[in-house]
């Protein structure tokens, strides 16, 4: 048997050998490519579902709204081949009697980086794993991936893989279009960073994971760019006249939030800050109540139960800080989370950086803040966040330009009135934000924007007009929009 | 006294809190702020230019040149704050009605990252200096900026950072909207690199100096982009019909392109890659010739001289290296370079990594290749590029796919039958590359899209009309392009 080395060299080799022809695909023929990938994962039917669902605990129900969300990814990535303006042509036409020196004709596009390693999400089986979003968006860009496959829903993967190797076939791509590799050790995922041909990493799991990649691919000889999503607290801020007006609706709009999937969503709320009055006692209440009624449910499997367990102990350990509650249902079995709340003073919260760390699952910490200089100063000691969300009247949110300046400056979405679970795919998504959020902000996992990871510019200068892509060609036979001469035109 | 760190802290912390404010400013604000800036350059007259011939040893016709480059840069990027489209504003509405689920409105655009440290090269004391492109783009993405002054023309930089602090005066921008530190020493640059506050580095000069940034930069506790510009042997290939048919002319291009300014461009063509045969003799007799005559001129610096003559010295002394040319004109200053070219054997070349350095300077080094797809290998194993040139018939383009695909697939612009020297600041112009070209392929240094190294995208999701940036309300009050449910619209 060969070793693991050799057979990453000779998956990599396939990926940059059908790089030479892949990237020269059509955006009309990658948009096929896509939806029959979309086809053939719905034919696993309910097979699929099955198997996550042994995997992974996750319930039936959630699966297939991740199944047709993954589908709906990979056919949102074909509608913007399909409608092609995403490449960002601009054309700045020669101008041969300029003085004193001429202008050359030069056309510019995004093309794409080269072969894209992928890590998938324990959590999201589907749509943030073998065919989730970076592959989608990176097979619409025309690199061939590469995905090291997750060891924690090994079948599901391979199954999905097969369905993505069927359509590499179907629609006569080359071989090394799409390749999986399974492997439970780091050594795997390791191999694949560090090789010469990997030319872009795309991540989403824990911190620790996404910024161990990044530090690999930045000390190759040649350093590759990682977008990593990583982990987040994703605060909410209960300004006080919301809190007055809607302290039980609030709390139980956000006791759903919190506990929703058993809390394993990187948009989970982790972080609640308000000021400390008699309105905030009536939300914890109500909080509490909620929050106990909810039984403990089984975890993705048992490492992150570890994990959650370990963190929530740790955290609720702390000096300051109180359990305000944990779920009255009786566990079933071992894996299952207790959803839990806690809170701590302002004071206590600002010294104490294991309480800024995110807890995976169903836990969210109380802030509790002196006044609304206080909750700005927690505020600007926050790090980098996915989300951050604003529960406020519509003169809070007015009167108070500086906490959702300052929340907006920390993250890259902010709600106003909602909840941070819940990711649309659509194109004014952002899903990332700074660091820790994300290796670089800037960029977005999630809507047709993220295809933007896995490109770079490139110019042509005064090419023939016939040897240019149909981009760039005078006539736009694609009809794409561009910017020619300074103009927006199509 | 105070010490450097304590110095390099109070520039960042008026720097952090300038980007409270300047942040918000508006586009068109933001361009009267650069149109001033502009001007106060202008207004510096002969004097700025004499004082930047005095020290970089910069003819004065090129600094006037490069000057009316730098005003038109920031002219440039007042232009697409006016057009205000840049931001990439993207709306999705709300779906109320929407089942399962309801779609929230949900709307985005490009946001500043927040301060950045722009480090200037010293073989452009305008352009890519202390208001040169980096600075002038993130200015206009409305981060402040503090710029490290480069020691080699420490007076000239300290000219135009007054300039910048006038108009920041003028304009009624916060004081730390621009900084200028000066100082020989790592020490500086790695103090701005390292400090919290940072958000982004802008680098243009050496590999060694970019890529020690780029480790420093990754290595912080917040990891932060950093877009360094670095070294370049600009690849030019000449096949063989075009150098039947025109050998001697292609010869006296080069002559020109190798030998401007002393070869101290980052775009000098630094490698010539050909087919042996009589034609190529032809050339590099016609090239000869031409360069024998180019009289030795001063290097900006000492530093610089003796780099060049150092690399110099290393290839020519490598085994199989020929050297065809060398300056007849007899020096009449210590630091003058003498122009030089040298030959190899493809099959040396590709053994002796050396070979594929930079050699910043006039020197360029010719490959002599057996065939075409000994040509075609050569190129398999260069680096990333800034350019790539290919000199060729319109036929032999066309004929030879591969080698205008790998050519294109190392280098972020490919010039067909021109100079690689010469950077059109214009949309369409992609100056940036893969690594070691610059640290992240993905950007660009040169044009309105350098603006995109420092913004990020922030989302908004369910604000009220009246709250939202003037980009992303629904009456669209700029005019600006935006994508509105799936549509580009106006």
């Amino acid at each position: 048997m060969e070793n693991l080395q050799q057979h990453i060299d000779s998956v990599m080799q396939k990926a940059s050998e059908a790089f030479k022809i892949y990237r020269k695909v059509s955006g009309k023929d990658k948009a096929v490519f896509l939806r029959t990938i979309a086809q053939n994962i719905l034919d696993l039917g309910d097979s699929l579902i099955q198997t996550a669902h042994q995997e992974t605990n996750i319930p039936e129900a959630r699966l297939i709204g991740e199944h047709t969300r993954t589908c709906f990814q990979l056919e949102t990535n074909a509608r913007l081949l399909e409608e092609g303006s995403w490449v960002e042509a601009r054309i700045d036409t020669a101008l041969p009697e300029r003085a004193p020196m001429p202008r050359p004709d030069i056309r510019k596009m995004l093309i794409p980086i080269g072969p894209v390693v992928v890590f998938g999400a324990s959590n999201f089986p589907f749509a943030y794993s073998t065919a989730g979003g970076d592959t989608a968006s990176a097979l619409a860009a025309g690199c061939p991936v590469v995905v090291k496959g997750h060891p924690a829903h090994a079948k599901t993967s391979e199954m999905v893989a097969e369905a993505v190797l069927k359509a590499v076939s179907t629609c006569g791509l080359p071989d090394g279009t799409f390749a999986h590799v399974a492997g439970h050790s780091f050594e795997v995922g390791r191999a694949l960073v560090l090789h010469p041909i990997a030319k872009a990493v795309g991540f989403t799991g824990s911190l620790n994971g996404g910024k161990a990649l990044f530090d690999l691919a930045n000390q190759r000889p040649e350093p590759i760019p990682v977008f990593s999503e990583m982990g987040s607290i994703n605060p909410v801020v209960l300004m006080p006249e919301k809190l007055k007006a809607e302290a039980s609706q609030v709390a139980l709009t956000y006791a759903n939030s919190i506990t929703l999937g058993m809390g394993q969503f990187c948009t989970n709320p982790g972080l609640i800050l308000a000021i400390d009055n008699p309105d905030l006692d009536t939300f914890i209440e109500t909080l509490s109540k909620a929050v106990e009624q909810v039984a403990p449910a089984a975890m993705l499997n048992a490492g992150i139960y570890q994990n959650f367990e370990g963190k929530r102990t740790v955290a609720l350990s702390q000096e300051g800080v109180k359990t305000e509650v944990e779920s009255l249902v009786e566990k079933t079995g071992i894996i299952q989370a207790i959803p839990t709340i806690a809170s701590v003073s302002s004071s206590i919260f600002l010294e104490n950086p294991t309480l800024h760390q995110e807890v995976f699952g169903p836990y969210s910490l109380i802030v509790k803040c002196t006044d609304l200089d206080n909750l700005l100063q927690v505020i600007q000691h926050l790090e980098g966040q996915l989300t951050s969300t604003l529960m406020a009247t519509e003169e809070e949110l007015q009167d108070n330009p500086e906490i959702v300046e300052t929340l907006r400056n920390i993250c890259g979405r902010l709600i106003f009135n909602g909840v941070p679970t819940g990711v649309e795919v659509c194109y004014a998504m952002q899903h990332g934000g700074p660091f820790p959020a994300t290796t670089d902000a800037r960029f977005g996992a999630v809507g047709p924007d993220a295809i933007k990871r896995w490109v770079r510019p490139a110019s042509f200068q005064n090419f023939p007009e016939k040897l240019l892509p149909a981009e760039l060609q005078s006539q736009n036979p694609l009809n794409i929009w561009r910017i020619v001469n300074d103009e927006w035109t199509r």
